[in-house]
């Protein structure tokens, strides 16, 4: 059964405007949002900046960054807003012996403030170490156990289509693909090809498949899709194409998906809101907000834009949309 | 006795205005004041940053910062503006055996520059490892040696908490608790729970209760007490709540209270001033150009403000309030 696009598309504006909070002064540190970005290595350190540095610029209150050793110093230096634990470690300067003692020192760190986090991003700029992926696997199973919701990109990717029980059956799990990243994942978890054709079946059944995590496969229109419903967001966007814009809109789904786990918690009779997953919702604002951010940025820099610009609109974008009073 | 709110509040502007020291081609350098911050560690860097920064912001001459060596050079990278010393040891890299001579040798680093500091800010990001901790306990008593005024904030206010003979009856003292902190001080000083509804008589018994330090308790309404009065200072402010603004407060009340110390040395028969405590005026002053800084801010950034952006308004906030000529 083909579905036409325009009939899964979503109003995201009025998605927005339902989930975020309104300001006042009664409220303290913390309320709107504390993040945690696991991502993070010798060779990568702008993704997980990118992703975190996203989440205070959408309103977050905190945003804290896991890394490696090597990757902190220079993590911290592109901003003091973020908050970045040197934390991680790769292969290379673990002996044998010590792995499983070192592995158990990472998940008590990380640990001691799992519980305090409203959403954990995972895979920015993580690399691909294999001891470095165990430990990550340690805490997506502990993040799930206490109930945290984890949005997943970039090489947390990786490691999840190779591992799909990880995620598999946990409502507050978000995989964010890109293309080739959409690729792997519908042949190893439906070992079939993509479907262009009928791209909103698919994507439901990948999301059934996998237990109901919510997916938002990234292209032209995003797709979003938890198993039971497949919505669509095509407004706003940009033909630029640089690095990091999977970064910003994972920084971005964690806030947006925090925000709206409180306002179902809140039950406001007043929403409108016709989805009850956070998941999906906060696919749907944080997809629409990075499109416009960009669609944005791209009007003012054009084929210079690149990521940095795109997260210096992200404040105006999200005004544009919900004024704070 | 309860005590409206209303009655306590002081006029904040006219404060910095009276403190706030003319400015004039003849003055040399160090006159305006000259800050150190004590604080940052491996985990923190940002919060000493913004604290030190902040300084130079509103007006003083030198900034200094003393950190351990892991958070020096990247302390430093946020800007050449700041003085930093790479001084402070955490237990990871101190052999039992070493801690007596370290002990001494990061007190005879920090003592050689004591009597040069006007004011001393201590807790920004400095984490609670035990060592690093008993070192920054012998700077408070040394700066009390030497009437160094100090301002105590985050993990300084866990310290102090735990310790409070360390500051008590210092008048020269200031605790900046935020709602956690202030509970915390409340059940450890004054062994009972935070009274909202007489929060005015509260504040004053648990500064009386310490001999007469002063207090900041940041809230919706900033109460200011030393135990001998109470103000409130409630103009201005933002809804805005991301981490980091507590520091930029501390740096402040840092600055404004060496201000008002050589104000009140200076015995101006002009002043207009009823309260002649430097370290109240310093709160007074520096809570109110931290809610103004905030509001400014928040008007020009709404959700997306980030603690550097309300750094970027000292400036402007203080020339609205007290024009350099």
């Amino acid at each position: 059964m083909q579905q036409d696009l325009r009939s899964v598309e979503v109003d995201a504006e009025s998605v927005i405007r339902s989930i975020t909070p309104a300001l006042d002064l009664t409220r303290h540190k913390g309320q709107a949002g504390k993040i945690a970005v696991i991502g993070g290595c010798r060779e990568y350190t702008g993704a997980p900046y990118f992703a975190a540095i996203s989440a205070l610029k959408i309103g977050a209150d905190l945003s804290h960054v896991f890394c490696t050793k090597d990757a902190a110093p220079v993590i911290k230096s592109y901003s003091p807003e973020l908050i970045v634990h040197p934390v991680l470690e790769e292969s290379y300067s673990v002996r044998e012996e010590d792995k499983k003692f070192i592995s158990s020192k990472v998940l008590a760190e990380v640990d001691k403030w799992m519980e305090r986090f409203d959403c954990l991003v995972i895979g920015p700029g993580l690399g691909r170490d294999p001891f470095l992926l165990d430990c990550v696997s340690e805490i997506i199973r502990h993040a799930r156990q206490t109930n945290v919701p984890i949005v997943i990109d970039g090489d947390g990717l990786f490691l999840v289509t190779n591992n799909i029980d990880l995620v598999s059956g946990y409502a507050l799990a978000v995989l964010t693909p890109n293309v080739n990243e959409y690729k792997r994942l519908v042949e190893k978890v439906l070992s079939s090809e993509v479907n262009d054709a009928d791209a909103t079946q698919q994507v439901l059944s990948l999301a059934k498949k996998i237990g109901g995590v919510t997916i938002l496969k990234k292209g032209k229109s995003d797709l979003i899709s938890d198993g039971d419903t497949v919505k669509s967001v095509s407004i706003y966007g940009s033909p630029r194409r640089c690095g990091g814009q999977g970064d910003i809109l994972s920084g971005s789904v964690a806030v947006f998906l925090s925000w709206a786990r409180q306002h179902i918690k809140a039950a406001d009779p007043n929403s409108n809101l016709s989805c009850k997953n956070p998941a999906v919702l906060g696919c749907i604002a944080g997809s629409a907000m990075m499109r416009k951010a960009a669609s944005v940025a791209f009007s003012h820099k054009k084929r210079s834009t690149i990521t940095g610009d795109i997260i210096e609109f992200l404040g105006k974008s999200l005004e544009d949309i919900c004024p704070a009073t």
